[in-house]
């Protein structure tokens, strides 16, 4: 008998149709024995016209009651499952977030999960109860309700799994598993069987969408085992573990590409101490987030600094950087929004010379320029135009030997 | 300064621009320096939406789950108008019924209020807030969510208004107030401007859907003043009050019809002791509610045993009756579900004689028969055929003078 959390996406519960075939698949694991905690977003589309509606409401939606509106669709689905699982003669129930015994801190639409008060659905579970958690959503310490933001329910299923446990998170979702890259970019993409914790954070946070971002850094500080696979078949899909001896055989488990940034240059900066806070400062405090910095010394004491940031940002960011540049004397302040990111990840880095070597090598063969370069332990990362970026994945996809047979 | 309790229902929140119609409504009064406690139904047709996903997931979907489930419509309406009043400059915040301290009894579907923990309403209006709670719904002592049944919110506005001893609790609707009889029907219908609880209350038993019975038992235990009036004009409406001097000095208020009932009669049953517990006591258990009985004693030791149930149980009345009938010796099981009841309702029955013959004469007069009679201390009810149900209402509204003028 195992202990299980079974999260499903927005498209796996779309329709009562999709529902119904989700409780079917739980009680496949349920009449085997096991117990399951099954976590569920809301019908896909269904957050989309909340927000929708709030935005009619008001300009600038409350984002405290912006959360009250978003957590209905949680609820909706973890009702209409566990209806169903009880016509079908099966014992159990619903938990909202803040009944589940999720305590969040006070951040609205992005709230981190504190703690987890597991206490009511493991005694649901004692009494042969299929629980049904209603995901994305918990409380803070005040009983005020609080959602985790985009893609929260991953989090929610792994962070309950972490608190009862569980033998296994399986994370039901739209497509098999996480695959060596986009396959709608590269139809060579393969499925990963097994990957580490620190590869999926990097690929999640380099815009793989299979899983939130929280939701890994939850499983790899617990130690969850969390298996991403399809709510469509039975296939195996790939479990997300933490790093053996034998994953660092593989050099490179998968390529990325993030269209989503934008890069801003300020030309000829002083280079004195403080000068790199006073660009930054300002753009923290606007809550941008700058991704990768590059600072190329010219010569008779000036620098040219380089920064990326998300696109949605680069109308404030730019305001805020001309603002700066005055102030220290920038002659020029340029950006560029055609570009994207492209990056390699893999735990056999750590152990392995000449990636970045390969990866440069590859893209020069294309004839493809590199304009800015920035690397982790596990990942190198390189800004190319964007027009280049198919070709880019799919030739380091070739290059590190990615492709399928 | 007045501390009031405001209650909109479906209509008034239908969409976004009615439910900025309402933060302006209830902006005026906190601009006049009132505190103000607004409960809101879901947006009119929500609720019967989510009734037919529930019934698309399962035949018979489980009555928890299906609180759970009801309890978004309420919860979308409260954050919406939260946002709106906030985006105007307001502090607002939405209460959920549980968080507004609404603990029920276990009966999902139907739930009774046991009690109101209004310490958090309370310290939100006193720091400031317009608070905005979520009708309908409240939790059980378990903490799982239950719902009041229809009209609830009404329920949920009188029982505030008790708690925080408001100074009057307004329910908005899209009437004018409470009528002598239905506008539809009669269109002398003159709207009442004050009517006690007790009055109220046989209206609301008797049809007049302008109140939840519930609510005006609540208002009547805890003395709160209700006044009902339109969302859609300023006009004062009806005040529902405790009774007064003044009241009896009319003899009838209201003149109701209720179409909703059907007439079963048990025929030659014994006239034994024991006989009407045979014939009701399987009825209660099926929780089939009876209205009306009248017994009819026969020559020859036998009597006629004629009931009135509510339409929808007709079915399930007339399979129990076969059974006991044929059980006690009945000779013959007869239904009617043709009929009307119509009632007459005053406080001054209590001191004034002869309103029974009056209203008997009235009827007679347009040859209308009269199949079944019943009383209280401030009503007249007569069943009759239902084709002559509106020519009844017209004519005991005038035979009471009644009619506007």
């Amino acid at each position: 008998m195992a202990v299980k959390v079974q999260k499903f996406g927005g498209t796996s519960v779309a329709d009562i149709d999709r529902i119904k075939h989700v409780a079917q698949r739980v009680i496949k694991s349920v009449d085997q024995g096991d117990q399951a905690v099954v976590v569920l977003s809301a019908m896909a589309g269904v957050t989309d016209n909340l927000i929708g509606l709030a935005k009619d409401a008001s300009d600038r939606p409350d984002k405290q009651e912006l959360d009250v509106l978003l957590a209905t669709g949680e609820q909706t689905t973890a009702a209409l499952l566990a209806m169903i699982l009880k016509s079908m003669g099966y014992k159990a129930r619903s938990f909202l977030g803040f009944q589940a015994g999720i305590v969040t801190d006070q951040t609205p639409g992005k709230a981190r999960i504190l703690d987890i008060q597991s206490n009511r659905v493991r005694q649901a579970l004692d009494d042969g109860n299929i629980v049904v958690v209603a995901g994305f959503q918990g409380a803070n310490q005040n009983g005020d309700i609080t959602t985790l933001g985009r893609g929260g329910s991953d989090t929610s299923a792994v962070a309950i799994a972490a608190a009862i446990k569980a033998d296994v998170c399986e994370i039901f979702t739209d497509v098999d598993g996480v695959y060596t890259t986009d396959p709608r970019i590269c139809d060579k993409a393969r499925k990963i069987n097994r990957i580490s914790y620190d590869e999926m954070l990097e690929m999640a946070i380099l815009g793989a969408k299979v899983l939130q971002i929280r939701s890994v850094e939850f499983a790899k500080k617990y130690n969850v085992p969390v298996h991403v696979r399809s709510s469509f078949n039975e296939e195996e899909g790939t479990m997300v573990v933490n790093e053996s001896n034998d994953m660092e055989s593989v050099v490179v488990s998968g390529v990325t590409c993030d269209l989503n940034e934008a890069r801003i240059t300020l030309k000829r900066v002083p280079d004195q101490p403080g000068v790199s806070a006073k660009i930054f400062m300002p753009l923290a405090e606007a809550e941008i987030i700058v991704d990768m910095i590059i600072q190329n010394t010219r010569s008779g004491g000036e620098t040219d600094v380089t920064f990326t940031v998300p696109k949605d940002d680069l109308e404030r960011a730019m305001e805020i950087s001309k603002k700066v540049g005055e102030e220290i004397g920038a002659t020029e302040i340029l950006f560029a929004d055609d570009i994207a990111k492209v990056s390699v990840i893999g735990l056999g880095m750590k152990s392995h010379s000449g990636v970045a070597a390969t990866m440069f090598q590859a893209l020069a063969s294309e004839n493809i320029n590199i304009r800015l370069i920035s690397t982790s332990e596990i990942r190198i990362s390189c800004v190319i135009t964007d027009k280049y970026a198919e070709l880019a994945v799919r030739t380091l996809h070739t290059a590190f030997g990615l492709d399928r047979e």
